[in-house]
């Protein structure tokens, strides 16, 4: 059956999501799907605290994303952005390979406050939202802290010293995702999933990114009670943004579409660009139903049209949705 | 004897200094007294936490009054100064009665971040002067928190609850300095007296500016082994600025330069303004050597005159300098 008509979107939907890719299509879905449709469950293994702040780059990303004022030239910050604090940090000689804008920095600061008041990350989150103006549903993947840690040539490292300070010049050997274990989904994170019709796997970093969300305690278990499908963040063997392709490489698999649709079998279904068309068969090999589309989301309509797609490729599936 | 021939002070001077007032004066000593031979020690009973941040307002008033950068306006903060951070932390729900300017919370994070790590409010603040090409020793109170508490009429307030937040607007009735008893006088700030020529009590608030300061143990009797001056902060019954000339109404005294002198009468000798000169035979009464100028700084070239006067007035007394 066919599960919505043309801009009448009826499904419930999850979306988990890492940076910048999964953001703009988070940003495409939340055109297409009624607000209180759209729950969207953000990896925080790239949290961290830097001069005291708690700070949440994916969280933030998918925030400012849909707040329509992230920066499109940096995959981070804010677009409407000044740096008189950290240009004076400099002279001061504090640190700043962490650029934090003067915007950004309120935002850091605002959830800190709170969540040293006590607050939890998803309710501090939901206010956030509030202010910003975001009608969709975001959640933390959870409300304890877990930590991406990246295993490298040069040792381990924090995500954000790997990411950040090193320019993800390292070679990866491994990821750790600390505090998984013990952590819980936050709030309302199990709930959506159970609702949902459909998961969608954003394209986002499937190591980190995408491997933090599934590794918090019950989430592989409740996405495949679900129909899923993914969206690959690989396209003609290069990521749009990030280190996704070069991680790949180093772990010694050749990055492509076809790797990402390997690194999720629990997957219904896998779209792919029409870059990567040849890899159709050999998805589908894998017991995944391949979709071919353009996948490069370069303006707000191609945000748009790509979610409308993918939703129109699950009414095409045979799911028990 | 005189101790300075024109252009060469050779006096080694200590300046006992708060905000606004203080900061002009020890910025008029600044530019007439050697820097190796001049030591501001500085009030931080003013100091608190805000947003995680240790702000300490009357060090910076004088740091940024010497490195030329205050804002003449409002008394504190920078006058090179934008709003970015706090006008997005107005819109996301933050705290904004404290108004923290994007340059100026650098250097609130910079003294947090290493005050964090374990320095010293001396070592930071001495680090902080290099980065700002500050050449005068300045040095706080005491590296000890001592919290000035304004008991009012509507209760104890904390210092920046009463002046910022309430505006001065509770009735003081009197003024606790927490911590003072068993706080240390920071690292050199006794070297400094015992080694100084002379001590000035520059034009600071009274009750909330110096004696925090003489409230430090070893402080009053440091200051009554030495020379000592004082300028009054009160000119015509008002003070050029803050809540001294309201204080000293409030509790039962009439603002005036002979107030000041009476709330000092460890002071070797005292400058008033010419509008207070009715006051000079009562200030003499008290055992005070009274000098009479324009004691306004309204320009540069006043701090610069007025600091080379009190140097003068010096001279002129019969001190066992």
């Amino acid at each position: 059956m066919r599960l919505h008509d043309q801009g009448d979107t009826v499904l419930k939907v999850v979306a988990l999501a890492g940076g910048v890719g999964g953001a703009k299509l988070v940003d495409g879905l939340a055109a297409v799907v009624p607000a209180e449709n759209l729950t969207v469950v953000v990896n925080t293994g790239d949290d961290f605290e830097h001069l005291g702040l708690s700070i949440s780059p994916d969280l933030d990303t998918v925030m400012y994303t849909l707040a329509g004022v992230a920066n499109p030239e940096t995959g981070w910050g804010r677009a409407d952005e000044t740096w008189a604090f950290i240009e004076t940090l400099e002279t001061l000689g504090g640190p700043t390979w962490f650029r934090l804008g003067d915007r950004d920095l309120a935002l850091h600061m605002e959830r800190t406050r709170r969540l040293r008041q006590g607050e939890t990350l998803s309710e501090v989150t939901a206010d956030l939202c509030v202010a910003l103006d975001i009608h969709v549903r975001l959640l933390p993947m959870s409300d304890d802290p877990i930590r991406t840690i990246v295993d490298t040539n040069e040792g381990k490292l924090a995500f954000q010293e790997y990411f950040v300070a090193r320019a993800c010049e390292p070679v990866v050997r491994s990821f750790e995702f600390h505090g998984a274990e013990s952590a819980a989904p936050a709030p309302e994170v199990i709930e959506a999933m159970e609702e949902a019709d459909l998961v969608i796997y954003c394209p986002s970093n499937p190591w980190v990114s995408l491997d933090p969300i599934l590794a918090v305690p019950g989430m592989r278990k409740a996405v495949q009670a679900r129909p899923t499908i993914g969206v690959s963040p690989i396209i003609g063997g290069k990521a749009i943004k990030g280190p996704a392709a070069k991680m790949y490489a180093e772990l010694g698999v050749e990055p492509s579409a076809l790797a990402v649709a390997q690194h999720y079998p629990e997957l219904d279904a896998f779209v792919i660009d029409a870059a990567d068309a040849v890899w159709m068969e050999s998805i589908r090999a894998l017991g995944l139903q391949p979709f071919v589309t353009n996948t490069v989301m370069d303006s707000d309509a191609a945000r748009k049209r790509l979610a409308q797609e993918v939703l129109e490729f699950v009414g095409e599936l045979e799911l028990a949705l």
